[in-house]
């Protein structure tokens, strides 16, 4: 299966299969953590012909994402000589992602790379749409670069060695965007009538062409913010170490369907339909609040708080979405208050 | 005077005259150094309209073009809580364009930046052209992004207050793009018939036209490296503290000239005129090789050698050039030992 990304400056294939030979005439640098590497480097080396295959692995986990790591990549590839011809190869999930892109588009100004995603949520989510980067004290990717991929291998096998939890997480993004675009969708998730092959050829289908409209993200793009503004909060206060992105993600959710519901946009049925589904993902959809005007001024933190006015993004009924901006603070509040 | 600048992903004007008003409805960051903010701040904060200003004074001098400084500067812009619509302003030499446009194309993934240059080479040379980047320990402009500024202001005066010797280093990027290219804007820099404003005004069109057919360097921007093949490997054998960027290049240029004339490209009086031009301008002619293998050796270290053969960029006559590549190593040996 392969769905086409246009974005203004590149057009790219995502291909949905059995990891196919990957023959480059150029050094490679693969970049991965010693979880994948552990479990599928020998698979991807029996399937990629390079000219000369380096492996540059990065402590595993969010709290890696940082310039220490791009760093150390970086010096890696300078080691072994790299140039404008050389291809990195992002084998990993999110993380890996976001900081193979990055060091991709900064190295010497810019060198070509491919995803080959390991984790759902990378495969849904992060593989598409070239936002690449990394955390700083200040919040979660908040350096970066706009950069897109070559191409995209993602072969859903790599999900086998999955841990559950993390595939729940990664079913988080994919219920979101069948809420906000696709009812279809949102029914076969919701029947499990649909294969996780034909799960992601959705979401990235879905995705894909929110990108093509909006790769910078000025617009309907941010409409996969839903879920999101609540959900960072949820993770900056629990300090990124409680819930998975997915899990603060999928509660998020369920903040913004009772913001959507008291503002007339979703029904209570729907909401709880919504709710069903993200239970039966073995997802979490409930946080206590404990301090409802911290929780609300933690929006502003927010880099996509622009001028210090908050944008909503809810569903407008299930398969459409909804953009609201200047709610009364007492209104949110009030959804808050729901949760304390 | 206005040149436009046209890049496959943006347009953008260079103005060259008196510094204009500048109103901006955002928070504004114009990162300067010690130097420049000395001489000139004032000018421009008479200048300048916007929301909140703030003042990000990094370390003077190529040595502080790294990691360090770009980390620091991205903190000062999330301290005073930056957005997606803030604007940085780079205001100084070439060094501080080069940082303050990666910033900005690294901040929240990419926010507008504006360039006043103060030095006669960043203003006929690294305000032109979306390279941005730092050095590492590997070497010089091995990190960064091409991201192009929303607009350029140059204004002659800021040259009163440059010393002599920069503005003499900044001479040799003009003649090098006269000698590549125009052979009337030679005869002129030759006669000492034109302004600064003009000989500025006609080199940065001269780029703008390049960088246009080419803004990623993959054909004809290469010819822009005349005289910077040779002149890299001086400033890496004597650790970037003998000459100045411009000053490596003017030697370069003579030893590349001295190849021209070896393969029959260039006569031996448009040797010998360059030559002088270049010491009107008090640019140094010679620089004595104490080891001609090793020099040679150097050109490989260099990230525009790909795949391990040297590109050369030499006078086609005055006015036009040629990329000669696959040059026995016997002949640019000779050309070495002329120098030893």
């Amino acid at each position: 299966m392969k769905v086409t990304v246009t974005t203004p400056n590149k057009t790219y294939d995502i291909l949905i299969d059995e990891l196919a030979d990957i023959t480059l005439d150029t050094k490679v640098g693969i970049i991965t953590n010693p979880t994948v590497s552990g479990l599928h480097i020998k698979k991807l080396l029996s399937k990629l012909n390079a000219k000369e295959t380096h492996i540059v692995t990065l402590p595993d986990g969010e709290e890696y994402k940082n310039f220490e790591s791009i760093n150390f990549g970086l010096d890696r590839l300078f080691d072994a000589k790299f140039d404008r011809n050389s291809v990195l190869i992002a084998f990993g999930g999110g993380v890996i992602g976001d900081m193979t892109g990055f060091m991709a588009s900064i190295f010497l100004r810019g060198i070509k790379f491919i995803q080959i995603p390991t984790t759902l949520l990378s495969m849904v989510d992060s593989s598409v749409g070239g936002k690449t980067g990394i955390n700083n004290k200040y919040g979660k990717n908040l350096i970066g670069a706009f950069y897109q991929p070559e191409v995209v291998y993602i072969d859903p096998s790599f999900l086998d060695t999955l841990p559950k939890r993390e595939f729940s997480a990664g079913m988080a993004e994919v219920i979101k965007m069948a809420v906000m675009f696709n009812k279809e969708f949102f029914e076969g998730i919701k029947n499990n009538s649909l294969s996780i092959a034909e799960i992601i050829k959705k979401s990235v289908e879905t995705k894909a062409d929110v990108v093509s409209q909006d790769e910078k993200e000025k617009g309907i793009r941010s409409v996969l913010n839903y879920g999101h503004t609540f959900g960072h909060v949820i993770e900056n206060l629990t300090n990124y170490s409680t819930y998975l992105h997915g899990e603060a993600v999928a509660i998020g959710m369920v903040m913004a369907n009772r913001l959507a519901v008291k503002l007339g946009y979703l029904s209570e049925n729907e909401e709880k339909e919504i709710k069903e589904v993200l239970k039966n993902n073995d997802l979490p959809v409930y946080y206590k609040i404990e301090n409802v005007e911290d929780f609300y001024e933690h929006f502003f933190a927010d880099k996509k708080t622009l001028n210090n006015s908050i944008k909503f993004i809810i569903p407008n009924g299930i398969g459409n979405y909804k953009i609201v901006k200047d709610i009364d603070k007492d209104v949110i509040i009030d959804v808050l208050k729901e949760f304390s």
